[in-house]
């Protein structure tokens, strides 16, 4: 047999021939641990006797509630039904079927949308979207804002990435990133090609966020040449929980003027307060316009989303960013950049305007509306605050109160024994700690080093999300599997040495 | 008054300090002239006495069909209303409302959408979905097609860019893309800091396209230092109307596979064709697969919409990308970049797999749905027909056979008084030329120089989609304003000569 000269080919694009850049971006919510998950979920779901000792994986991995069994919110889902469908109007039924102020909605929402939802739309999405989002604001914020400062988006992630694609020029422009962070930043930076410039939140006091660390950070990301443009914060914190204060806001802002920074303020957990009286969602376009003699100019854009909150529609695809003080002509860029993808979906156009406005007191679906709504927000807080508690009080490791989000993000503390065993095997320590959880337990979480973490230190983030029915058994779980985890690796004494400084840390932060 | 500290604030973001690429991609489709076109539309709404001699703008710039009133098919939105509210399959009245299959359609994809369509499904689509393109393409090709290989995406556009964004590395690699094009192409790879390696398509005989020309382009790109690695074919053509032989599309791929080429064969108006007898569809996944042996290891994605056909959900954004002989690291990271964006939008998704399964033919909603798509398809070939005429019927302006796709790209000979002028004000003369006829008869078109064309050629892109009540208005609308523009600019012995020139072009060519 002689080889054939079609043998000879060798592909355009492997590993080693596409743009670097791809391969520098990681994305660890949905990375190996999660790829994991799936191969052994699809074990199971193949009906052949599983080796597996439990009968489905929990996903604690992303922030999906409906994936996790939560019901989408009925008064969004019947006027997209007949947005979808308008014929459904027109049936004798209807009436039966659907509240008056769910048809007029729906009769709105068509008469506003030229074409329906099957055209595109203009770029920068629907205009009475983008009015009621601005009305929405300018309520919120106690100061009027323009329907022309908006976008529509499909989910926040798309329009994080459009300001990085346009504030990024070099390998040598910086973006302050906090530490750890939502993963979104680093692999869209790395694909960006610019730097991230990495600020650490203070862990002991409840991942608190200083001005001093952001300033360390960017004179150090100076002196290797990296010229930093913009500043990223995340509140309500993603994968940290915490909420900032009104001070710390303004604290921020003062900072990124000084330093000719944009703000980038992703705000898509802002309906996400568990501690609403010590702890309430305050804006930065607030604190901006409150301070705006002191702030004149300084650019910010803020970022919301319908997966989060309590509707989590994720799947939907649908957000916006919202623009104070940046330039005219970039925000024509903008609008160009948006049309070379024409326009986010119009199911996710409607569901924003309809998170924006919601049914009001006097209308029938309101009732529905607020209970539904009501129940998941107190569900969430109460799971929220069992989470946190349970693995606070687990022995070697730690959480902070979860004020916001929809996550834990405790430290493992992670006995010397365990920690060479991974590196052994190449892998990061915490990845290992969740491989393990999933082959163990069947619990689905990811490692803190996919957030990126003060380094050695261990961590992992578990959303909230599991419905109350299934809490426990994902608490007993996560337990068991440290205990054992512990008793395997760990001394006595190396517990209560880790005990020990626990303790101590907390007395000193708590006395604070 | 001293002036204050803030007003000496410069923003971060201007035109002259934000990303380069990002000033320079362009994108025709959605600029000036359509712009142009809104305000005029926006100051006739706004209800004064119109100074436009005209009661409302036609948008035939963009294959936008719901925006021109073509009406969605019943049996998709059917199916859609019942999957984002499931609660309706449970409504006594639902059998009234809605034909068993649409029901037993919406349960089954309910069933097969872990979480609903309000969760995020995983980063490549939702796996029954997949699945059902790897079936349809399979029994189009007469080749199995693994459901792998499939990625879903938000329309075609994101999928492209998704695989330019792999392959482009450097500023020196290109891209070998058709003269005319989408505009799409020109400005993601300016985007991405690629290079557009343009190849003529030779408008006298009807854009046919060779592989010398081809050749020619890629080598003289060589020259300058540019490495070209891809190749991107539309078939049908946009904006030309043209479509493929099968010997066509063999030639391309024995090209690409000589020059070490990846093939993106962007196939969204497969079910555009007009002339099915002469010139049906053929696959560029199909004549690879017939010609494994010669073409073995050649890499092919080829890209589909939802958007197009007879169907026009161009608001929805689904679409997918197929590929054959990609490498199977480089997929991975495909999985990765797609991660980045968490996934397409479900309802998207669920309309991409009603695109590839529509009714069975024993089914009740078959009969439906053969009639709309069928009068839809009917009408647009007989639209089609009429512009096509009629464009090349005017003087000093002809047309080539729209035999696929939704436009007419005719070539339109503007007069030198006409090209000065024009040249005075700084303005592209065809962009000068669709500019008057959107003022004086509100008719919106795009120019050729959005698309690239031969220079010294003028052009603009039509589309067939208004409704056929309208065709005769848009008809004698442009030949009025055609006339004038001649009446105006020319000289009758000017007329004569291009119109003989234009008549020997023909014969010439009639004959071959």
């Amino acid at each position: 047999m002689c080889a054939t000269k079609a043998e000879e080919y060798k592909p355009v694009l492997t590993k080693e021939t596409i743009n670097p850049l791809v391969l520098e971006a990681k994305y660890a919510v949905r990375g190996r641990i999660p790829s994991r998950a799936d191969e052994i979920q699809s074990e199971i779901d193949s009906g052949e006797k599983s080796k597996w000792p439990f009968e489905k994986v929990i996903y604690c991995n992303i922030g999906n509630p409906q994936q996790l069994e939560q019901e989408p919110l009925t008064f969004y889902r019947q006027v997209c039904a007949l947005v979808v469908y308008p014929k459904l109007l027109k049936d004798p039924h209807v009436g039966e079927i659907f509240p008056v102020d769910v048809r007029e909605r729906a009769q709105y929402i068509i008469d506003h949308t030229p074409g329906g939802i099957g055209a595109y739309s203009k770029s920068q999405g629907l205009e009475f979207v983008r009015k009621d989002v601005a009305d929405f604001i300018g309520k919120r914020d106690g100061f009027p804002c323009s329907a022309r400062s908006i976008f529509l988006t499909q989910g926040a992630s798309p329009g994080i990435q459009t300001i990085m694609n346009v504030f990024i020029r070099k390998p040598t422009d910086g973006c302050l990133v906090p530490t750890p962070q939502y993963p979104l930043y680093s692999g869209s930076l790395a694909l960006y090609g610019g730097r991230r410039v990495p600020y650490f939140l203070d862990e002991k006091t409840g991942w608190s966020l200083s001005v001093a660390e952001m300033k360390r950070s960017l004179d150090s990301a100076k002196e290797f040449g990296i010229e930093t443009r913009a500043i990223v914060v995340i509140n309500p914190g993603n994968p940290t929980g915490a909420c900032l204060t009104e001070q710390n806001i303004l604290d921020i802002l003062r900072f990124a003027r000084r330093e000719h920074l944009i703000v980038m303020a992703d705000e898509v957990y802002q309906k996400n307060i568990y501690r609403k009286e010590e702890k309430p969602f305050i804006s930065f376009r607030q604190v901006l316009l409150k301070n705006e003699a002191e702030l004149k100019g300084l650019e910010l854009v803020s970022f919301n989303s319908i997966s989060k909150g309590f509707m989590g529609e994720c799947g939907i695809r649908g957000g916006y960013f919202q623009m104070e003080n940046v330039d005219e002509e970039v925000q024509q860029e903008l609008v160009k950049l948006a049309s070379l993808s024409l326009c986010p979906n119009l199911m996710g156009q409607v569901i924003v305007d309809l998170m924006v406005k919601p049914p009001a007191e006097s209308e029938p679906s309101y009732e529905l509306y607020q209970k539904e709504s009501g129940d998941i927000l107190r569900s969430l807080a109460n799971r929220a605050r069992r989470l946190s508690e349970m693995l606070d009080n687990l022995p070697c490791c730690s959480c902070q109160t979860i004020e916001s989000s929809l996550y834990a993000f405790p430290q493992i503390f992670l006995p010397p024994k365990f920690i060479e065993e991974a590196q052994q095997k190449g892998i990061d320590p915490d990845e290992y700690y969740c491989l393990s959880l999933i082959e163990k337990q069947g619990l689905c979480i990811v490692p803190g080093s996919g957030f990126e973490q003060e380094k050695g230190t261990h961590h992992a983030r578990i959303t909230i999300l599991p419905p109350e029915n299934q809490f426990d058994a994902i608490i007993s779980k996560f337990a068991l599997h440290h205990e054992q985890m512990l008793k395997e690796y760990a001394t006595p004494e190396w517990i209560d040495t880790i005990e020990k400084e626990k303790k101590r840390v907390k007395e000193e932060f708590t006395k604070k």
